[in-house]
């Protein structure tokens, strides 16, 4: 296949795919979790499957079209988690007319107008907020909790399921203590909130989604429910926070060398903002970079990214790699170099399709209809 | 129109991009120059014809996928500016036989390669690097520029065209005045290579390509081409810059209101990293935002951006803004929100499509292949 790369063009590596999807999989069944993860990160009906082979049957989507494109793969349970937006009223009936649908809410207004609205019976989480204060309300604001299960009560399509909550702080960490506090913290809110309502709400559930929680954490007591997404793939932030190794990262983009300059150890690839993403993170020494260079094996596997190397700076399309003179010597013009991404949801999502190391090519949702 | 907007959706304004390319077609008209706008930004057909309606007849562009865009919508005489990759020999071939086609050089590998596997004619500019460090032989490297010119004398299907520079250094200034010192230093840059090798290629032709530089001077003497692509739309960086005013700014990305919190002035729109693109800047605190706020008239026209009010964070789907009082008093949950993008080209990437203020829907090509 090595020849045929033209192109930038994301590799998926199955097996260390599969094994992220079993393993967290297995870790949901050893925990007596609910496993509904977050397919934002793939947007892929191929892979998806994957996950049914392993007897996943509701997930998660951030969007009422990508909600749309699992429910045409057969996913008959999906909960948006995303603040529900009024607007897409229509798109929700069609989708809840269908499938089980649940949604997020956490104002009256929203609740209010859903109430008048919904044509079918749709479950809602209220989405809290335990620290990462991106949207929901505050765990604190118990009055406003109440209120809104309150106007729940009486609605003939509107049920309650629980609550919610996203701890994205974790993605700011760089440490498995710091994450594994935030992860404690945030079970501690989840579970006095469920206690407060369990007495009326026997049914009821909690659900917490960050892939650094639940990948280095150990401790889900009293949690129903886990939305984890980019375990599916990891990347360099999740290596960086401390969920996976480099070995677990399945994604890498491979882009063609177009210029060398051997006296500035400069290399150019085409591959920058339409295809990376302008995601950035700090290396060691602080300073910014937008991928982590790995060599392919002739299959395209690719080995441990090499030291020191990044990809330093891109623009629309150019990506630069500020190189050594050991690498760039062993690099020419249309060589395919491969870029583990910063974040691998961002560079899916600008890419149309993955590629398998066997040659197969596995589809992705387009937001762009 | 405006209540049918329910997700993310570019506004164009219509005649703020037309003004804006008439502008550009003007001053290269009295400098006698020839324009070769940049299609990167824009690309879409429909925007192509109101440059085509301007007598404009050829463009540039950064991917031979989209050369062969616009060469299906009539386009003969394309630049590819980004530099040659040779992994795409087949496409260059298939564009070649039809229109003209200019490609860049800055090696000899590269150069000797198209040599063996060109079959049309083909024209070539050499890339020169006059100070912004992205790609291209340095100015003062006469020797390979020699070297290469030399190599290309006997080939039958590459024909030397000239000079061609990018002055991506202006993206980084925030003063009129630099970017002048910029470009006028390039101008003298490009001439002495002009009249190097005139002499010998007395068809021999200069030309550059920022926004800024395009925008700002009225000085291009010795020039033959100019190469603009964001000013078709312009953007806040642009602005900072000062190529722009705000009222110049032609498209607007159109987000629906999904949550408010009234306690902390936070309002959360659908519109994040996958449809702004994660493009940042800094505003006049030094802190980085991600876009500005502006309110909407009925018909979707839209006012100057709200002083002091920005996107100040993202993720995939949500934009959050950190607003005022006065201003979340007016907002409601499901109104639309408008914001003029850090950097248009990617962000009108990540879009499908736009609409006009007549609720036209305009084209806009997919790389997602």
């Amino acid at each position: 296949m090595k020849s045929e790369i033209n192109k930038p063009t994301i590799i998926i590596d199955e097996l260390k795919c599969k094994k992220n999807i079993s393993e967290m999989s297995l870790k949901a069944k050893i925990n007596k979790l609910n496993l509904r993860p977050h397919f934002k990160t793939h947007q892929s009906h191929q892979i998806g499957r994957w996950f049914m082979q392993e007897g996943i049957d509701r997930i998660t989507v951030s969007s009422f079209d990508m909600a749309e494109y699992f429910s045409n793969d057969g996913w008959k349970d999906i909960t948006v988690a995303f603040p529900a937006n009024i607007r897409e009223i229509d798109m929700i009936n069609s989708l809840s007319k269908k499938i089980n649908l649940n949604i997020l809410i956490s104002d009256t207004f929203t609740l209010s107008f859903l109430e008048n609205n919904l044509r079918h019976q749709t479950g809602f989480y209220i989405k809290i907020d335990t620290g990462y204060h991106r949207s929901g309300i505050d765990y604190k604001n118990i009055a406003e909790i109440d209120n809104l299960i309150k106007m729940s009560y009486n609605s003939s399509n509107l049920k309650f399921k629980g609550f919610l909550t996203h701890a994205g702080n974790t993605y700011n960490t760089v440490d498995k203590e710091e994450v594994i506090s935030i992860h404690n913290n945030n079970l501690c809110i989840m579970n006095d909130l469920k206690k407060r309502y369990k007495p009326e709400w026997p049914e009821i559930q909690i659900s917490i989604g960050d892939t650094p929680s639940c990948s280095i954490s150990d401790n889900f007591d009293g949690i129903d429910e886990i939305r984890p997404g980019n375990f599916v793939f990891y990347d360099l932030m999740q290596q960086n926070i401390g969920s996976c190794d480099f070995e677990d990262i399945a994604i890498v983009l491979a882009c063609p060398v177009v210029s060398l300059d051997n006296n500035s150890n400069k290399i150019i690839i085409l591959g920058g903002a339409i295809h990376l993403s302008k995601e950035s993170m700090l290396n060691k020494n602080g300073e910014k970079i937008f991928g982590r260079i790995v060599r392919f094996n002739s299959n395209y596997s690719w080995e441990s990214p090499e030291p020191d190397l990044y990809v330093n700076s891109i623009s629309q399309e150019h990506g630069i790699i500020n190189a050594n003179k050991e690498f760039i010597n062993n690099v020419q013009i249309g060589d395919i170099i491969g870029i583990l991404p910063v974040h691998s949801c961002l560079t899916a999502n600008l890419m149309a399709r993955y590629t398998s190391l066997s040659g197969n090519i596995i589809d992705h949702f387009s937001s762009r209809k």
